[in-house]
């Protein structure tokens, strides 16, 4: 299979894609980003790697964390994650409240908004310095010394909290969250800020693909664990949109609001995507065009 | 109509009444009463006071506030606070987050939560001082000048404060609240802690009854925007329960967590009583019984 | 109180009413109506009546009807019929499903869709010849021997019958449907077409307001039941806009989708309107706007 | 990979395996079968077959046969069919109005009740002989020419119809059903009444595992059109246990209330399961933790 030239074929068909998505405006550091940006970055399991147009550039991965701390919290805590939230798919936007209510605090999956802040919660609880502990593993699995936050999205998002700061309490009312509120989103706001290229994000996800082990061979989860790891993705990992994700894509993947996707292929190849106009549900049009392209060209679906 | 006999026959009722309800736990400073105080006051349009029990005992009134809350703000503002806040009853909780979601953060009425927040920022936008400006209120429309707020009681709201703090922060992320969160949780809580017997109860909601005077004659608001209030007190006063209590008392009215529940017939009376056993939905089990009797025995009610 | 000069200045007011509402287009055999028509007959107390406009010409009284198969069924089977319907206010559009989902079957109260239909199917379990028993008793209470089903009407309702067919086999689902469906349906389409003028529906709801009695005298139902079936009319006549009438009119009434709507104010009057033009919530708007005028020029209002 | 020997210990541990589950009652004609009978059946691409206990027993297929009618219509209609249905997961239970109601009328996928009966009235739109050919279609893939529609079962379903009735009206009531409800709900009570053994379900499903090709080399659907099945299968097969049956067993799959799971390896297996009890999702307990097993051992996951 020759990457390269697939990966040049999507960016040549990228510019007859006419997209009507626009950049998220809800975190108003993030709605400054050039809305023409595209970059995609495709490692194989042999540790090839294959970029193209703005794939070494940094943006925000946002909620493409969430996929990262869930792993860090597994790797503490293994399944006693799941007595605080859930495995199943929404069916409701990210950030809703209204099933939470229902179901009493215990969040569907922790790819919404609600579960993320409960594994933040636990990470919190878990790690002695939260914040620096977190970026360490980050640098750690992605090999990526340069990773940090950037403070100035993490103290937008704080500015404009009000809908995660709903969610935080609504889970502390239903005992669903330890620690101090505004400590739990603080942690959590660091989390989305981070900043990584399309080349980086394709490597901290690599050990997804590769049975738990990261490119420079460290076993950050076991073989079992990223398979776990990669079913939830499959199920739950573009919001409202995940079943038309996987229909069209067929890969397990995570989004992110600053237009960042990052989809692999297990026992085959990572690939991260990033195009900052977002579709009415919130996740990167072009990108997910950009990913039905490479399973069509290549026929490497999980199905 | 001889009321003392009617309320003495009522009390002695209310001994073969067994309640199976519970003092509330959601705010522990008020798990603390005795469960069996029961009171009634009766003061007439004419001024006549009836009261019986443990009348003349200090409670904390809890939502039964929210009405004295709408009518200042109504007074300010009248017909616009209406932009904000709907006149519909709800269906659903007092605190339930599901509606708000769905209609994009305007409550259904001022008498549940969210609706009572927005209500509270807007007299913090309104007033001075807003904590001690709104206490002279009280102390005007009910003569009584030693009306307080229970600090320690707003302190046990303030620390038990998740679900509240959910809905404040939601309603703000849908831009229905202006001033800073926790100042009008603030405002909130001590609002709810205010403590009057039932007595002082009775007479501060005698202008709703009096087409808009006090007890002492200064007019409080006009007759319309009584006759107002009535009527969203009579489809909105006791929660998601209101059908019932309209259906089986037939006058307006509003109840709170404390236990106490104060109604009215336009231009005839107004009735308080207290118990603190609640009933499932949130409403003094006792007090709605004497309230069906006292309207049977009577055979004055709106309908 | 002059109620012949307030009536003729409420028609004039009408002339500068900007109606924006439309005639209904669910039942086809509805949507042939003169939006034009505009009619109102008040009947006092003691027996004088008031007509002005198209007060005598027969429509369809559609939901109407529903307060009188409540007032039947209440009659047979008194405090019982409530195990099986609420008395809540729905907080939802008159044809929804989702309540009854989460309530499992028991519908909030008598005037939507669904508690309509439970009621419908007691008066089958209740009734020998449900329909030519039903028709005789309007035409008992109302004094009026010539009021009967509109055939062509009922058709068209029975043609376009899914959504009411959805609730009846849903209610069924639940077990709170004890006969055959259709033969449920059929008689609940026959209820929502009898036509009557506002002049007879103000006679036929003369009991409501007079303890009981109809205009002829004879006991209807007991004076606590029609105190009972008031408080559910105040708080559930008008669907999701039940706390916006009373807000306005202060008085308890029922709406149809035909655009009439009858009111009344205990021991005084019943008045009744039509005006087919129709506003979102499906309630009259015209009609709506003339009893607010009412109550407001004459200052009659319960609350 | 000797899958003999693994479907032998998995057949051994299920004998520790305490099920809590019970048989369905839902379909009086079901409740009758035999709960401890146990089956499994697997069949490699290569077109091997192993069968271990009552793996070639007749049971009813049920829900498993929203899979096949889904692939008949999507033979006939290709990506239209997604314009009447969607393929995200519903969070929902199988048989839930809610999501109809807010989405008007669209059901989330076709594997819950509401979307297999949109895709049973495509079929009866597209088909001559709509039961006859489904029948024959059913035969052709499966290669078993004595498949065929249990009459008991399929009447016993019609005579407990009432939920299905009541999504079928409101799909009606929606513009989302072309024909007749009855006509409809017939089609579908005959496709859920079909029996087969766990082996010839997993013959029939051969060629989703086989890029679109039957056991006996017919081409029934494309290579694509099999991946984008599959995907929907993992996403939505197992109604609101979706997200748990991907992450515990990672194969896309379909289940039915008769006991029977059907799931796959994309280019490897196709394996049947049978165990009558159900769990509270209605998906058979014994069943789903057999998969696990073999996915655990095999690790053989698509994942």
């Amino acid at each position: 299979m020759d990457f390269k030239t697939i990966l040049q074929e999507i960016v040549q068909d990228s510019n007859t894609f006419s997209s009507i998505g626009n950049v998220t405006v809800t975190i108003p550091e993030l709605a400054k980003v050039n809305p023409n940006k595209f970059g995609i970055h495709l490692t194989t399991i042999s540790g090839e790697d294959f970029g193209i147009g703005d794939s070494e550039e940094k943006f925000s991965i946002q909620s493409i964390s969430k996929a990262l701390t869930v792993a860090l919290a597994f790797s503490f805590l293994d399944e006693k994650i799941w007595k605080r939230v859930g495995v199943e798919p929404s069916g409701s936007a990210f950030n809703s409240l209204i099933q939470l209510e229902y179901e009493k605090g215990i969040p569907r999956n922790p790819f919404i908004n609600s579960g993320a802040i409960v594994i933040a919660d636990m990470l919190v609880s878990c790690l002695d310095n939260p914040k620096d502990d977190f970026l360490e593993y980050i640098r750690m699995i992605s090999g990526s010394p340069t990773i940090n936050y950037n403070l100035a999205v993490a103290q937008s998002e704080k500015d404009t909290r009000f809908r995660n700061a709903a969610l935080a309490n609504f889970l502390k009312s239903f005992g669903n969250i330890e620690n101090d509120v505004d400590e739990v989103l603080d942690f959590y706001f660091h989390q989305c800020s981070i900043e990584m290229s399309c080349k980086e994000l394709a490597h901290s996800f690599f050990f997804f693909a590769n049975e738990g082990k990261s490119k420079d061979g460290k076993q950050i989860l076991t073989k079992s664990q990223v398979k776990r790891l990669n079913a939830l993705m499959q199920t739950c990992g573009f919001y409202d949109e995940s079943g038309e994700f996987t229909y069209k894509v067929g890969l397990p993947g995570k989004s992110g609001i600053g237009g960042g996707i990052v989809a692999l292929f297990p026992k085959n190849f990572v690939v991260a995507t990033w195009s900052p106009k977002l579709n009415k549900k919130g996740n990167s049009e072009l990108g997910m065009h950009a990913l039905e392209l490479l399973t069509t060209k290549t026929g490497m679906s999980v199905f």
